[in-house]
């Protein structure tokens, strides 16, 4: 008998990459197709099929399911929904069209959504039944999982809570509303904090005094902090301090095990995270308080899409 | 045979009610123990059991299961623990004592669970799987319902959005943390917010001009905005603007069907709803708009607490 690997496969704007992932959750095999080259939806299915099928043939495997992280990724209905930074338009039933080639369970979502799943899985919350996380990077993003299963919800979207409304008539967010939590918490936010808090402090002489707010990343300013720059430092500290509340807020809802955080501002290390760990815990509504962890996804970054997708097959349902 | 008759039992700090519930939600007997003469939670149970088993008999029906909505009611342990505002002191046992007496399935959650649970199985929510509930009143509580259960968490206390940080660093709230929703949307709330816009309008010169704060009362408050008040009309649409967002932000974590509301401030009816529809829609997050509702309960409020604790027992396993 062939064995059996789970397959994940994480669509962005640039690559589609993909792995076969083991038992254990070691990831085998890695393909990428680079998303330039197709415009049209039919030939890059095809041919993503036929990677997959051609990798799986090298180890002499079958696949056990095939787990599919991409931009507005409908779980409910295993379609991308109008997926703005894709070429392919309008709602493409992604799910249905790769079965065409690989005949086994196909499970949708978005990258969020996928790398919770990932982490109960593969990661840190092993053994967990429920968690939150939260992704930072560009935006912020985030996974509900209640009693071992991601939530959904109704529209088949839920995990949303980047776009938690953290600052009532706060910074105006690119969703149009007003104080969304990802304008706090992302790279940009972050940055933003940063440039108000120079502006603010009118001596502020500092070696990032002459990068405009656009020149700015939250790595330069986590050197920054790390050498001594007390600006710097308080706009991790005023990051941690507001993302503390809303990890505590999100907690108020599900009330989860643990909190989980992934992305490149939770590599700014200490600088964030004891701020952010001081916040939590004192936002933290009594009856979560002392019950309730906050932690850094025991995920590798290099990993955690596949991962993630590919757990998705192992949900039950 | 003998018919099947779920019960529900409510406890609060001055009564507690019970009522036996036929499968369409008709609670065919009432009944009710004053909770002063109880310092014995041992003597309590008998007489609870015994008032039950006594009203069973009189309909000639058996117990389907028993569903109980309690202060600080802990859904996994089935215990109360800690309840300020009972007499039982620590950690009660309260469904193994019960089933002492009744060996049937026994159920228990807070009132705010047992009222979200009550919508979907008895009230507006009836055939949808995905709801969250908000019930205004001395406080704010909450429950949150995923796919058709109940989410307790993993501490059992899950659904605490009254307590959801709604202002950083706002109003002092009682569980000594700053900004919860409770302290905006609660009745308490309401005249606050009603107390501080008169002292800012400095020409107020209103029929509520010479009530001292601890004298409003969210009815009071009403009746003078449907007068005319226009200080009292804008208490309400800041109310409004306030829990719509609240409820916006707990759409984005499991993106249910539709959120409900309940409780005291409700009934001001469209001086708090119009407001509050208005600032729900606005600040709902692309995926949700369009597709998730807004909606006033349609328990009957005397039978709420009762049908919600009965309704537990349908929850599935």
């Amino acid at each position: 008998m062939k064995k059996k690997l789970g397959i994940g496969v994480d669509i962005g704007g640039t690559n589609t990459d993909f792995g076969l992932v083991d038992a254990e959750g070691n990831i085998v095999r890695r393909g990428r197709l680079k998303m330039a080259g197709y415009d049209d939806v039919a030939v890059y299915v095809k041919d993503l099929a036929e990677a997959l099928l051609a990798a799986l043939g090298e180890l002499d495997a079958e696949a056990e399911g095939i787990g599919i992280g991409a931009p507005n990724g409908n779980f409910h209905t295993s379609c991308i929904e109008h997926a703005p930074n894709l070429k392919f338009k309008g709602i493409i039933p992604l799910s249905e069209m790769i079965r065409q080639y690989i005949n086994v369970p196909v499970m949708l979502s978005n990258d969020a959504n996928a790398a919770a799943y990932g982490e109960l899985i593969y990661g840190g919350a092993k053994g967990m039944k429920d968690i939150i996380m939260f992704t930072l990077g560009t935006g912020v993003g985030s996974g509900v999982i209640v009693d071992g299963k991601l939530v959904h919800g109704f529209t088949g979207c839920a995990g949303e809570l980047g776009h938690a409304i953290l600052v009532p008539e706060g910074r105006l967010c690119t969703c149009g509303r007003r104080g969304c939590l990802e304008e706090y918490a992302s790279a940009r936010g972050i940055c933003q904090t940063f440039d108000e808090l120079r502006r603010w402090v009118t001596c502020y002489t500092g070696k990032l005094a002459n990068i405009p707010l656009r020149g700015l990343d939250t790595k330069l300013i986590a050197d920054a902090a790390y050498a001594g720059d007390e600006v710097a430092l308080k706009a991790f500290e005023r990051t941690g301090f507001l993302l503390g509340i809303a990890a505590a807020n999100a907690v108020a809802a599900t009330s989860p095990e643990a909190v989980f955080l992934m992305g490149g501002p939770v590599q700014a290390g200490k600088i964030l995270m004891e701020p952010l760990e001081k916040s939590f815990h004192e936002h933290l509504y009594v009856s979560f308080k002392g019950k309730t962890q906050i932690r850094v996804s025991e995920l590798n970054a290099n990993d955690v899409a596949i991962l993630g997708a590919a757990a998705l097959v192992k949900m039950p349902r």
